[in-house]
């Protein structure tokens, strides 16, 4: 895609945001250093102790609160915008926002924010530079945009995948009784890089054995693989900032046979829910299929999370895959499904693949076996 | 260090913690997932779109607010604390919160927060769960206990950089005129994981090349390096979570010679304020010992950023080494000394070093050689 093209899709996209703020009654949006605003312009600032916040309001151009240091990335825009940079005092932030709330006019107004991603630092800023504002969620009209992938998109995503894929099976036979939970994390983030992931991996990889499987959230630590253990790895690639994320579950010799059968039923609930998802299907009959596949078998207490999470700019994003979630899939959404058996004390089991919803059903971007490999 | 010696430095801090509340005029703390809550407790979660908060109120065991795939963790605490756990709907959450909010008794009080940590989506559950609550910054109290590094800190940290240094110099027998940034980023991400690094890396690694060296927080790019180009590498390790943070500037080959002044500026800034920093001399003031060694050269204008800032848990804390500062330093206080140069078009010089206040003065924990190396 050359630069021009990518120009043209983020003034599309920013084009679409005033229509869908202009649907869910918000005036202006107070996007903070984060997913949204790269997906709107292209631009990506590191969350830290400086506030980098854009403004968008229709018939505005957007504005840009950011440290002097950071000024040099927007010379990569060509379309009109404004620029509120600050130096190094925290005491210059407050005149900065105000300038800033004044030129897009926020003052009165129902200005969106993303929740999840807008700290109390900005929240204060913003509410002190427009007092009469209403600071609400746009998580709504942001998901909507954001929940439609384009092609560009998905092959962005379909090369996430095969470098996570490859990166694995450049892992697997390294692997061994006796080298630590940490090592063979080390290892496998070293072969994400070599296979093209972006500089900045999507999540450090989860590498859970033995009892530490049981905790589907583990960090790496410096337990040795033993033998009979279970071994859970989670990893994923991130390729134009476009995420994969994968599950495999495999075993160190002969596993406890209770968790050789939570094997088994997890791969027909991960089948059963690939074997759904389609367009018109709701994300909760998804995990619905998921659930009751290991509800039937006797597990329906050990599946103590979601059945799967959007996957894009983000690691966790929409659509959400979960109980209560009446939202119909549609095509270009991207997901993970991701079925998981644990049992305290004893171990886990998880398979995690990356499908993205087609006019027709869906396609598996992910295609590693699933089997619990001995 | 065994796990009741680590526990029991724990429980110390939330000892401290208590008394710097106090001291502050706060009832309580409510702390999102981050360093500070690594900090007090040993417990790490990631920040996701499931809110994770602990809240701490003298007189009251520490209460969890988790989802519930993440209580595992909890399992390390050998004192008493109070666990709410939520499962995958977020309808559950505001009662949560308000069954935890009243198990701490934070209605009607001052309770402190991070506004860099805290989010919207945690601020509104929280003002919802104790709507007569006041919530104000909690940035003194914290920063009063996790600016002053014990032995343990200071030797991770030391570790830290040492393997920082080490991948280093494992990379630059690789690096060759026609790789690109992001090729060289990932080589000197993977040195840093095979050296020892944390799987979970600082940040990733800044390759700067030619005119994009001009700007300070550059991401890589897919440029090829050039024969003539300035490099800035900016990168570290983490050890047991402790941070290292080091840049040097290179050149391929013959550079432009107003760059070849600006790297011997930069380095006589960056003694110049390590030989400065000494307990009881501010931190503005080792600021303007870069600072002024800049002006007098005439390089002032491209010195945009601040001359360093805090480092441990985070990679950026208090102390912040820029004007307007007064903080004393003080024996325990690490921070980055990292003046630059950047001359828009044409390309940047930075140097950074990691030190340690000492009760004499300071010590160096890097050691590479700070000449722009040709």
């Amino acid at each position: 895609m050359t630069k021009t093209q990518a120009e043209s899709n983020y003034l599309r996209r920013q084009a679409q945001l005033a229509g869908a703020l202009l649907t869910t009654g918000l005036d202006a949006l107070a996007l903070n250093a984060g997913p949204s605003l790269t997906y709107l312009t292209g631009l990506q600032f590191h969350l830290s102790e400086r506030p980098a916040v854009a403004l968008f309001a229709p018939n505005h151009p957007p504005s840009f609160i950011v440290p002097e240091l950071e000024t040099g990335k927007l010379t990569a825009l060509s379309y009109p915008f404004q620029v509120f940079p600050y130096r190094e005092d925290p005491g210059e932030w407050a005149a900065d926002f105000r300038a800033a709330a004044d030129a897009a006019g926020l003052d009165g107004r129902q200005v969106g924010v993303e929740p999840q991603r807008l700290r109390v630092l900005e929240l204060r800023l913003l509410e002190a530079a427009a007092p009469r504002a209403n600071f609400v969620s746009a998580e709504a009209p942001l998901a909507s945009l954001r929940i439609h992938k384009d092609e560009t998109e998905i092959a962005a995503m379909r090369k996430a995948v095969a470098v996570a894929q490859a990166a694995l099976l450049a892992t697997l036979p390294v692997i061994q009784v006796g080298m630590t939970e940490r090592q063979l994390a080390a290892e496998l983030s070293l072969q994400l890089l070599r296979h093209g992931s972006d500089p900045e991996l999507p999540f450090s990889p989860i590498v859970a054995s033995g009892p530490n499987s049981a905790n589907p959230h583990a960090f790496p630590t410096d337990r040795s693989l033993s033998p009979g253990d279970i071994l859970i790895l989670d990893w994923g690639a991130s390729v134009g900032g476009y995420f994969s994320d994968l599950t495999r579950t495999f075993s160190l010799g002969e596993p406890d046979t209770e968790l050789v059968r939570a094997g088994q039923v997890v791969a027909q609930a991960n089948t059963a829910a690939r074997a759904l998802a389609a367009p018109g299907v709701t994300a909760e009959q998804v995990d619905h299929a998921a659930r009751s596949a290991i509800e039937r078998a006797g597990f329906g207490e050990y599946f103590i999370h979601r059945t799967g999470h959007g996957l894009g700019l983000e690691g966790h994003e929409e659509p959400y895959i979960r109980a209560g979630n009446p939202l119909p899939l549609a095509p270009g959404m991207t997901f993970t499904i991701e079925p998981g058996i644990y049992l305290p004390g004893r171990g886990g089991v998880r398979i995690e693949d990356d499908i993205v919803i087609t006019p027709n059903g869906n396609e598996c971007l992910s295609d590693l076996p699933r089997d619990l490999i001995l």
